[in-house]
């Protein structure tokens, strides 16, 4: 597990939270640069409006806090955050369209941007490409999480070799369109910028779009993919390149699953047989994000009714021919396979139960 | 609390359940009408199938059986029911066509048809008018919940008076749409038959459309508005009537959420200054339906930060003047009030919070 060439992490304690690590940066080479996909959430975060903005200027640093969503918190979020910006782009000797920021923690607080930007020297001196910069950086981004979330992939062609080093923060709120979950995807490949955002959007796709916790859209969802440029891909290791990401990607939203607030199971909804991708989609979730059913499963009750009301909620008239089969419930991971036996289109997502834990976990934290 | 007259009730235990009553009717005197609001899951049970298509025709009697949603169980289940419709058609010497039906409890068992079509001759014996009817068909009808749900209205024109009452059952997977939930509202009023749809439609948008426990839309969900037509209303009367209706369904509504498994709080979600109906209405569903709030509402935490997420998840932008206001969270009662500013339309939506006995209920529950 090595950080990608052209990057260089850190994480400090800024005083967001009381003691942990609240503050993080990647700091990118000359040249870089970064694709994105943001949360569909109609009351984005400052910094999710911000970092929209930048995402197709070349890329300096990522500059990430915890703590606070920097969401709907007063009249000058947006000019507090953008000072920020301002601040690490004087520091860094480029302009503010070169720095991306991503946000998660409570809405509604102001983020205390002094304490932010008095730290940011700290964090530039001791950026560094080492494990112990990796280490402080995934730290720094975590909320409820109970562990880190890395994920590392190498594709050699040839001599020629590329890294992909992917790290993630999960845990509530995780839902279709990536809820408050925030990854960061550093390779040292270069592929250019239109794969570079095709890449990411097809990965997310199937990764951090087809997970689901607690079926809530957060304002901060953040998914960035960042290129050092330093090995040039043709087209067809372009191609092996995308599915070294993917499978990062998929790495990494199964870890947020597996830490889901509360969570005791692991479950792969694999839905078949569908008219359409559509269909098969939202049958996915449809039962990943009912409440019974996610209960029912916490009680290791195949209570296999649920998934047929659940789908018709969702408006899917389900045959008697349907075929819906459950692995052992007793288990962690547990797989349910849906064959809706009326097309070809096929879609997986990955979900965790109900718990009390999850309630308590949530009725507690403010 | 009367019986209106033209009406008889009773309920015994047929075996579905282990042993409280779990078989109801509700008898009708010849020219009897009805008009009902059904489920819009594209799952629905048997029952729900025949109901609607039973429910323009001159009523006899409703059958009712809790603890077996009698769907979605086996390729004869339409047929064994339009066979137990056909016997209670048979001993009332009326069509099948005469009779309702509505089911409420598991998906996907068997509904032992034999054990309900040996008692129906006891369940028609023992129907009464009196309040021992009453007390047995509305308990017969119960599952998860803890009380008893009836509310009872008169009014008055004149020498002329008309009775109204309402008996319903709730507790789980309520939502939009109206989730597992039946209701029976008796009347004396003869208002004609498009009145009788017209005010059942539009109290039950009110009222049992207008709250939920959590979001799970059920496959059973069936309101009735039955009338014996004893007394007729011209259109003022009937104005005032309808009025009555509403008031009877939304009192059923609330104490299907006061009973929502494991709730210990009432929450009215109060949106104003909406754009559109629609919005107000989505916006209402977005916060009732968040488990993220749900659960801040249990933790009696005001985290107004998880209605901005949930407004924004339901693609509804909020505006830096949007005010949002608590009562105490203290009380078991609570009124938040959101007003968008930006529109005259408004809706309210009746909720519960999410709590550690809800899951603990939908764990064990099967």
């Amino acid at each position: 597990m090595i950080v990608p060439a052209g990057f260089n992490l850190w994480g400090v304690h800024c005083g967001i939270k009381k003691k942990s690590l609240d503050l993080g940066v990647i700091c990118c080479e000359d040249k870089s640069r970064a694709a994105g996909v943001f949360t569909k959430n109609a009351n984005p975060a400052y910094s999710v409006i911000l970092s929209k903005k930048n995402i197709n200027h070349p890329v300096k640093a990522v500059l990430v806090n915890s703590g606070n969503a920097n969401c709907f918190s007063h009249r000058d979020g947006l000019k507090d955050t953008t000072r920020i910006i301002a601040k690490l782009a004087g520091y860094l000797k480029v302009k503010k369209e070169n720095i991306l920021i991503a946000s998660t923690g409570i809405i509604g607080r102001k983020l205390p941007k002094e304490k932010i930007i008095e730290k940011l020297p700290l964090l530039l001196e001791n950026a560094t490409q080492q494990s112990q910069g990796l280490k402080k950086f995934s730290r720094s981004i975590l909320t409820t999480d109970t562990f880190e979330k890395i994920s590392y992939a190498k594709v050699s062609f040839g001599k020629k070799e590329v890294n992909i080093l992917g790290i993630a923060k999960g845990a509530g709120m995780i839902c279709p369109d990536m809820a408050t979950m925030l990854a960061f995807v550093m390779t040292d490949a270069d592929v250019g910028s239109a794969s570079l955002r095709k890449i990411i959007k097809e990965a997310a796709d199937e990764s951090f779009n087809s997970i689901t916790i607690d079926g809530c859209m957060s304002t901060n969802d953040s998914v960035f993919l960042l290129s050092s440029r330093k090995v040039k891909l043709n087209k067809q290791e372009t191609n092996s390149f995308s599915g070294a990401v993917k499978r990062v990607c998929l790495d990494l939203a199964k870890m947020i699953v597996r830490d889901g607030e509360g969570a005791t199971k692991f479950v792969e909804i694999d839905v078949k047989g569908a008219a359409s991708e559509k269909e098969a989609k939202m049958s996915g979730f449809f039962i990943a994000n009912s409440a019974l059913f996610k209960c029912a499963l916490y009680g290791q009750n195949p209570n296999w009714g649920r998934i047929i009301g659940a789908l018709g909620h969702g408006g899917i008239k389900v045959k008697d021919n349907v075929s819906i089969k459950f692995t052992s419930l007793k288990k962690r991971d547990i797989k349910i396979t849906i064959d809706l036996k009326r097309g070809k289109f096929k879609h997986k997502v990955y979900t965790c139960d109900l718990t009390s834990q999850y309630v308590k976990i949530n009725a507690e934290y403010s």
